[in-house]
């Protein structure tokens, strides 16, 4: 089953109260490809990236299964960049820079191959190109999930309720929830944003865990509690690739597969957050998300 | 098995962005009883009031089997009144107003009846008044558990340190324990802690949820996602006298036994935020109770 994702290929350069990573890989492409990459075999990822990059991190995403044939390489220009601190409380953090280089002007042209994907993971965009992805496709994928973020709210409302009314699933944190609902509880905005269009909804909350809602119904995973969060960077991205590459892997999108993803996106997130970039994500194998899975089901278990 | 809790029985003045509510009941204690009395019936109540305190609000308390012979009453004087305004985000609060009245010299005399509880809560009291209830005591109960705040570790941390040694169980927020022990990391936070005497550590994180903290298990209950949380006043102390309300019912203080408490307490707990002061908990009935353990079981279960 393959699953498509449209996310940034770029660098970072982040400081946090444990230290500071200049221009190190980032971009929320590269930590779903990675996260989804621990579940899933079939992945493609839809980019643009300047000739900075470097080819070593492409070759270890192809070995890691993931079809570049989507990833645009402008000659002459640079890869996207962002720079950001982290307060001592993690879940806030400050923009430093952002040089939008190659974003500036894409436009994604999907690869033959692309263009009928069973799973489709809209990572945070410009929702006029999270559209035009949407509109080279040949068919209606079995699933489609999307990432936003206030900015787009700010300046974009209307093309993304455009594309809000297209997918299945919405992936945001809590203050994006509020801002695009205008309601401070959760419980109201998701309601609200689900007349928007999405049946599904996941708020994430940082290190306070991650709501789904659909119908009735409301399930939460916690984060694990960690003894140090070295750097948030791409935890959320990360949630996301491990949520859609699970379900891609089952291709099982019912409620009760869903709650399993959004434990296996937790668990991988965890990891993500255990250093700089997405260098954990490349680190682990099978066995050390086998033994954070149990932590994960030691954290929430209980019989009432 | 009988249940003592030590505990402030009061007026507060609320202000939240919902409204507001003039001089109510409340205090720890009054809360502890209430949310308590839904799980078990053999509560004693060890507090002091002024003559301004309503009669009839203990007759009610009574009417629940709460035995009101450690219920200290002084004529002349005025109960303890605290007052304080929530901000939107209502996991944060300022304290307008504060006068002890009755607190100001309270000295605990045990009634004979209440030298030997099996269970034992110390609400969040002055140290060295947590400790004259500890050495009336005939003999060890088989669980003590205990509340403080940031205040006492302020003023009188070394008084504080010395109750620490003799309790099993600490029941703290977040903010609480970074203080406590100097780390900002919850997980190193726990270890610090325990060090200090309780075996048992339980994180409160308001509308985030708790965290129960036990050798090298962690446990974690969700805080239920409500439309609205109308007076957080009081959460606190009724999530920890549901739960030891539960462990003294079952007369069992297993780990297993505690996770389900933790369950319980958060029930009752997300009851008392519906409503200005204690209301909410007078109310709600068995079938309220079991209905919102459903929601729990709905929001926490998942087969991995």
């Amino acid at each position: 089953m393959s699953l498509l994702t449209l996310g940034t290929v770029a660098f970072d350069t982040i400081e946090t109260p444990f230290g500071k990573a200049d221009r190190i890989i980032g971009g929320a492409g590269t930590y779903i490809a990675w996260a989804a990459s621990h579940f899933h075999k079939d992945l493609q990822l839809l980019s643009v990236i300047g000739e900075d990059f470097p080819a070593e991190e492409l070759a270890a995403l192809e070995a890691r299964g993931v079809n570049l044939d989507g990833l645009e390489k402008r000659e002459g220009e640079k890869s996207f960049f962002w720079a950001g601190r982290y307060h001592m409380n993690m879940n806030a953090r400050d923009t430093l820079a952002t040089e939008l280089n190659v974003l500036e002007n894409y436009s994604p042209k999907l690869p033959e191959g692309y263009k009928n994907p069973e799973y489709l993971l809209l990572g945070n965009f410009a929702p006029a190109v999270q559209m035009q992805v949407l509109e080279q496709l040949e068919k209606r994928p079995k699933l489609v999930a999307m990432d936003t973020m206030n900015f787009w709210m700010d300046i974009a409302m209307e093309e993304l309720k455009a594309v809000l009314k297209q997918v299945d699933i919405l992936i945001i944190n809590d203050e994006e929830a509020r801002q695009l609902s205008g309601e401070y509880s959760l419980v109201k905005a998701a309601r609200v944003i689900r007349e928007m269009g999405p049946k599904y909804l996941v708020i994430k909350k940082g290190e306070h865990g991650a709501l789904l809602f659909h119908g009735e119904s409301t399930f939460f995973v916690p984060a694990l509690p960690l003894e140090e969060v070295f750097d948030p960077t791409g935890a959320g991205d990360s949630f996301a690739g491990g949520f859609m590459g699970y379900l891609a892997q089952e291709d099982d999108h019912s409620l009760e597969s869903m709650k399993r993803a959004l434990v296996y996106g937790s668990v991988v997130a965890s990891f993500c957050v255990e250093a700089f970039g997405p260098n954990r994500l490349k680190e682990i194998d099978e066995a050390a998300l086998d033994a954070r899975k149990k932590a994960f089901q030691n954290l929430m278990e209980v019989k009432l």
